[in-house]
């Protein structure tokens, strides 16, 4: 009997992304994506979409240059984080506990092997909207906001690796994260690869670094689940001047309608129109694009991708083709 | 420390309905939902949508009145469906393995304590496309029919039961679901329930039936991810001759976009339009419906429901408002 | 040989509505339908949507009860208005050519045989984006409001009169409006239609009052173009309290998605979230729905229409069944 | 007083292209884009989409190389026929009068100043469904077929010419064809040109030939009216084989959403999403595409154009880029 799958790990909880521009880079947010700030501590603001239930999803935190500060993810229970961290200590990349941040209580902190920090948490606070904003769609944490297109909820991250396969591996083995597609080389090593431990077909994605750095970040993304808004919004970001990457367009991988943008601080922001498909087998078995396949696999149609797309990741490294 | 929650369930696998008119009914899910027969034997027909990734999602079999036939559970592991097995066997509603099906091996027949025959399995065949219909979309296991308006997948069941709450605590205590969201009558009773072991809001539904009858069915449901799909195949349903019963329009518990229609059966079918929301959270609060919110609970917005809508149910019974 | 059409008039210009609440009738167009304020003169303010290309389309004069103030047509040129005020003259129903108003020139004021007041003009001035509103998508006049979901223009009006056929033929023979649509009692009267001078189906439509009052308003419809955003609004309508009448929902006549919601000045306010049909024929014949046909002429599926539907207009009668 | 507009001609009323692979190209029309075959004669097979209201309005002929046969024009009525043969034979363009085609009766034959011939009419005949093919939707021909993704009707024309202003000058001089947009060069000659006798943005577009060479047919466009059907159908033409140009996207010029395919003829095919927006103004000013603008007259978000769109046309010359 093959071994059974582990469950500890429940979802991506939040993520923190470095800016070397806050206020506009809150901005974006706050009137384009229609998010809340939720709270500042520091040089940290704290922020939500309007269907995310927890306190905060982004922290968005002041700093000389973009990129990650660090991801959440959620235990399924707290005898699952006790269970993970031993694991966890045993690799050698676990950093240690910290008391709690806003929204959370304590959290569990480690890397991947290409440095990019995690913590590993189960006590949050759940958000409790004021009295004008709880609305009649009581699974709803607030109302719908009227102000830029507003994404509903956090969707993924897409994090660079100087290894694809030494990161995929550490996720599969160390936090039971299930590997749903992958991009193959020759060598049948993987050049990307789509990892959930939820029905998503990923919470986390990792792509090699074009630049052999470690640690970057790809993008972070968030979730309409209609693909007009993506057409809503692009008229929103080109009238106010932002730089639209690539899309509308639909993904081969995931099947999701997609839009890149880069925020004011330098990150790029993936946003997600439609859910894509979703995996609810457990003995999924991975979807592997090579060769002739390729073509597809990002892109299934639509828009097309820049060249800037395979290179630019933050912190930006000398070497980039394209700075925004 | 709070007990930990069970996995040992993945997902609604496939489930069998009874019609007495099945070639009427094989027609309609393969004409106007765009499904394929992949398979026969005996009074059964086997179907699929284009996305499903096992054999066969839907046993269609002639039988003199329309209803149930069973639902499949898949169990996360075969060592997740031994233990299950064990516990269930406890209850005193097992009723012992069978051999397997069309698209499946072994599996273990139960029923709820209302009497919908389940079965829970683990082995699985996996849908293979011939050479013509295979897609350079490699996460779909076959081309987009492009007939009728093609649903991509089942997405859920709904029942009818004599008693809500003592299925309820069966699908939580024995088989590890989780109570997503529920309508509660005044003596806290639940009148509806909607429950998952996936991200889905609901895997399985269950409702109070007002007839008092047992065993009954509500509703089956196949998803296609974007609400203009609802528009259209409103269209081919009207001028096809088909009885839409209620809308295109929007519910609150799960806000999915929905549309009802009565197979030539008999049999109420769902077509889902869109994702609604998702559930991550593995403390997930369940959401509570009672007073002034009930009104916004079945409907958020568009269409009105029957009042045969809170009756019906496969097999008819006299007394039934509305016959199809 | 047939008489050739006429073609003097080539669109609804604007509207005018009354509101016995000004800053709430103002805040509702503006926060939930995204609008814009563009002058104040005496008890009115003027509104546009982002892709009206007028100074305005909307009125909203402060008054004791709600209802229509008038209704503007443009001619198709200056020769065309002359020739059309020598036909109106001759009816009896004129009223005089006033100086002027906010956006545009002079105008010559009559009413339909049932009251209605419509002027006539040629002169107009266009809207001018201030330098931070103009976009780079040369032909929408401004950019889109990040405000509420914001309709993209004006698109027709639907009066109530005591006697439908009257009017409409005055729309016909006097204006050169076309009978597109019409819903027909047993002796052939029109119990509704719907007429165009433009390649819409209706630019004004007339329905029978069953108060059997004059003069009174049905609705005054603004466009999304896509259906998404009927569903949006929905959310924000529901949210802030206003009262939907029906829709989202799909229409028979006109085949368009629909919306209805009263704004806070009492008067119905229609939202269309696609194009429907169109029409291009210059030899339409007129649809005609009757007998079993008249179930699907308003609901083509979806929403249901409450029994106000059919009575409710503004100015308010006693006698109407419902009050927002 | 400037002089008043001319509405001597009403519509795009029919368009014939030839297929050197004309069994191949009927497929297509008929299985990707749901129309139906309503006639045969000679060479030709006559084909119409589900709500085009006269008999046909794609006419496909066998021929060695593709291209444009002929364009169709309804005259706004049997005296505006007449005046307008009147002014075209003074032109010296005018071919002469033919008896009539399938659908329609005598037309008058003539040519653009860069040999694209014309036909303008005024006698057609209507599409009449047979019984099972009528629908409850009184205002569409016929049921909404449930075959591919079903287009809902014509839409326009888009023409390469030698010279694009002489071309634009004659549409306009002769027929009253209104220009609403344009790609303007340094010299203020138009390198594209959309003009209208309906509300649309375009019935027929003239852009400059690339190859400088005389009547050739850039592409033929139908209509879907909601943006989700052009990924529907994206789906089906990639899995079915079709080459996608370009799109989805949206389009500047017009705002619609766009798809280009290559028909097995080699004919390029549009097909709009939705309405783009609507021109009600009957003194519209030319909408002035130039310099930094440029970048979003063609396309305003999502997909890019290949060098091939602006250069590849039917018949195809030795010179092209590229050959589908």
């Amino acid at each position: 009997m093959t071994k059974e799958p582990m469950f500890d790990v429940a979802q991506l909880a939040h993520f923190e992304i470095y800016s070397p521009k806050l206020e506009e880079s809150v901005e974006f947010f706050k009137n384009i994506l229609g998010m809340d700030e939720v709270g500042r501590r520091g040089n940290s603001v704290y922020m939500r979409a309007y269907e995310d239930h927890y306190h905060n999803t982004l922290i968005i935190t002041e700093n000389d240059e973009a990129g990650l500060g660090h991801i959440a993810l959620r235990a399924t229970s707290a005898q699952a984080l006790e269970r993970r961290v031993a694991e966890i200590e045993k690799t050698g990349y676990g950093i240690g506990w910290i008391e709690g941040d806003v929204g959370h209580g304590r959290a569990y902190q480690f890397t991947t092997p290409d440095g990019h920090k995690i913590e590993l948490l189960w006590d949050v606070e759940y958000y409790e909207a004021p009295e004008d904003q709880k609305t009649p769609l009581l699974n709803r944490p607030q109302k719908r906001p009227n102000r830029g297109v507003p994404v509903r909820r956090l969707d993924h991250i897409n994090l660079l690796a100087s290894d694809t396969d030494k990161n995929v591996e550490f996720l599969k083995e160390v936090l039971g994260f299930n590997l749903r597609e992958r991009i193959v080389a020759d060598d049948d090593s993987s050049i990307a690869a789509w990892l959930s431990v939820s029905n998503l077909v990923h919470d986390i994605a990792i792509m090699g670094d074009a630049l052999g750095e470690s640690g970057r970040l790809h993008h972070i993304c968030y979730w309409y689940g209609f693909p007009q808004h993506l057409s809503d919004v692009a008229d929103l970001l080109i009238e106010a001047g932002y730089n639209i990457e690539a899309g509308p367009g639909k993904h081969g991988v995931t099947q999701a309608a997609f839009l890149y943008v880069m925020e004011p601080g330098g990150n790029r922001v993936e946003l997600f129109g439609d859910p894509g498909y979703q995996i609810f087998d457990p003995s999924w078995r991975t979807v592997e694009w090579k060769g002739k396949d390729l073509e597809k696999s990002i892109i299934w149609h639509g828009s097309t991708l820049p060249q800037e797309f395979f290179q630019y990741g933050t912190p930006i490294k000398s070497g980039e083709l394209v700075k925004p």
